[in-house]
């Protein structure tokens, strides 16, 4: 096996760990897919958007009203494959996948798919839809490893559908779906897909445009670090804007807002998605990061994600198979975003011990996973090692055992 | 008249104006009802939340996690006069106000009744629910310097009505609802009602408990001083909770959030009106803002006000009426906001001649009015007086005349 330190070495992307902010030398942080790191840049544009605020005031609208297609079309170019003028940044996941959803479900008859294991709040969204719309919600079981596929898809789809919901990266096992082959089948079904990117977007190499992709969302605040709780994206395909419309009929989707007229005219492009006030100190963080990510481009940033989770399941298979635990990603480096997964019959202690006893911060994820997230901009080949080589030293002391058991309430 | 230096002299918060950054002292920023200016407290405590975010990373988030209720409860304590555990802030009022009329209609039969003059996007949102539920939609006419009256709901509510939504105080005329007597014609109709407060959060008193009303929504970047976009409150009685539920079935409205179990089950209390995640960075912008307004007290911010528009008036009907403007607000000044609107054949080459041309910030508001905003923790009087002053000037010398005429866009 290669060590870190060679991999390292010839790291092309290795300049990008110093555009971050790394405090705390002796953490090991595997969990920026849960919340990305602080891009120097981020932190230097939000301080001058402040200023901005407190010196130009209301004046400076004119230049931050286009700021969530500018962003968006930003995301579309450096990391999802589309088009601008098909993507806009404002609201959060949820909010834009019941949007494009509902949209989905106005514009086609029939059952909403998704599978068991998808995001639960993807899950809650098309379930509260299912209800509003009377619509039955098919929700299949594929395999915890390796995700859905177009077979598990074109299954739930027999009959017809309106609307296939799905994660492109699958949040625990990181599992990358086929979305050409998906989409295929859920169109020939009658049914519009929306793609959950957030584990995708900045991490793998998303090609909507390639797949034929009808529609999108993801969060921002993994990999394309944008914040806590930053603005999440929203894709439409071009050819289906002017078709579909979005359920919250707001003014800034309207057509000549400031005219603000008698009646709602949506606007004819993708800003027909946009609702209310878009958070403009929250859109500026959210493009530093997404500029690191074209800068360093997409490509080399998913290549340099398979060999970092190949290495993760190198040292796994050596280290951590004879402790006790288990892959719980795919194997086949092209079916992995950046995250990986490993189930331990007591997952949920070992968890709590990394990170109040080691040092590493993963995340755990129910029933049994604990997930290491290697956001390839800022995470070296040492991290992973490190990040190991202390778990097993941890089950190796048996560090984990006198922790309480996982309580009822997880936060 | 009482001159603008006494009236200073004499102002129980003039000590709060030093409390907000104050750059170009040339200029009179009369547009606060718009974008409230940057408290300096914001710019330190969003300096310091972004340092958490890079060195905390996702271990801060126990921290965060309640912010949206921590938030919330403060707004409702300094501003609303509602309970703990009945406000939230996440989301836009746009989509705020989608949630809560959603969740009315859903509990109700029968019509939407709003006015024709209620502000753009929330027109724009009762329409696409209207159309979606099958509901009519009743914009009633009311008049447009005193607003929205009991007598226009009743009759607008006639033969029974599912949901009434209103803006407590006028966008245009300033003009304040009353909210109490409204609330009853609703209810008697079998209606709720929904507020919408983001021209008087923190511009007056407003008594949610003490007029019995039922939900209600408003934005924090006005009196509120939460930033550009920033995220938006809601407010539900408490023993209505259990009764209403959101259109958007949301992770973090979901009761054990972490445990992502199968079924979405909401939360029992104010949290099931949450959706997505929650944006850290602006939740820390609009603590910022409403401390200052707890600080200094509703009450006294509210009288401030009056004073304020009231030597606003006194001043257009000495200096400004003899030039063709009229005054677009209610004469009592217990019916008004903190802002007042003029009215003017010219008004919107007059206003673009105010910024350009005199460094005086108001906005204007279609079809003729020139809106200027005085919140009061930071107007002076004298700053009512020079933009009043410069004003008369600039009519005197014709210094609008030469500007083109407004376009059909208008940004």
């Amino acid at each position: 096996m290669t060590g870190a330190e060679e991999l390292d070495a010839r790291d092309p992307l290795a300049g990008f760990r110093e555009r971050f902010v790394h405090s705390r030398p002796e953490r090991v942080y595997v969990d920026g897919n849960s919340l990305g790191r602080l891009p120097r840049a981020a932190a230097e544009e939000l301080a001058a958007r402040v200023g901005e605020w407190g010196d130009r005031l209301v004046s400076a609208w004119p230049d931050w009203i286009d700021l969530p297609r500018e962003v968006g079309d930003l995301i579309a170019r450096a990391a999802l494959g589309a088009r601008p003028g098909e993507v806009v940044v404002s609201d959060s996941t949820t909010v834009n996948l019941y949007k494009l959803a509902s949209a989905a479900l106005a514009a086609r008859a029939g059952a909403i798919v998704s599978d068991r294991d998808n995001f639960p709040t993807d899950r809650y969204v098309l379930e509260g839809l299912a209800e509003q719309h009377g619509r039955e919600l098919r929700l299949f079981a594929a395999d915890e490893v390796e995700g859905p596929t177009a077979a598990d898809v074109e299954r739930a789809c027999h009959g017809g559908a309106a609307l296939v919901s799905l994660s492109h990266v699958a949040y625990r096992s990181g599992a990358v779906a086929d979305m050409a082959a998906i989409t295929e089948v859920a169109r020939a079904a009658g049914a519009l897909v929306v793609w959950d990117l957030s584990h995708s977007a900045g991490s793998v190499e998303v090609e909507l445009h390639r797949c034929g992709a009808d529609l999108a969302v993801g969060c921002t605040y993994k990999y394309l670090c944008g914040g806590p709780g930053a603005p999440a994206f929203l894709y439409v395909r071009e050819e289906l804007q002017e078709r579909l419309r979005s359920p919250i009929w707001g003014w800034f989707g309207q057509r000549e807002q400031f005219a603000m007229g008698p009646r709602y005219d949506p606007e004819p492009g993708i800003a027909r998605f946009l609702a209310g006030t878009p958070p403009i100190l929250d859109l500026t963080a959210v493009r530093a990061g997404v500029e690191l990510v074209e800068e360093a481009g997409i490509a080399a940033i998913a290549a340099k994600g398979r060999a970092l989770t190949s290495y993760a399941v190198e040292l796994a298979d050596e280290w951590l198979a004879p402790l006790g635990f288990e892959l719980g990603s795919p194997r086949d480096p092209e079916r992995r975003g950046a995250h990986v997964s490993l189930r331990h019959a007591d997952a949920w202690r070992v968890n709590r011990a990394l990170i109040e006893r080691a040092q590493v911060v993963p995340d755990f994820r129910g029933p049994d996973s604990i997930r290491f997230g290697y956001p390839p901009l800022y995470t070296s080949f040492a991290d992973v090692r490190e990040a190991f080589d202390r778990l097993r030293k941890l089950i190796a002391l048996g560090a984990h055992r006198d922790l309480d058991p996982r309580p009822t309430r997880v936060t």
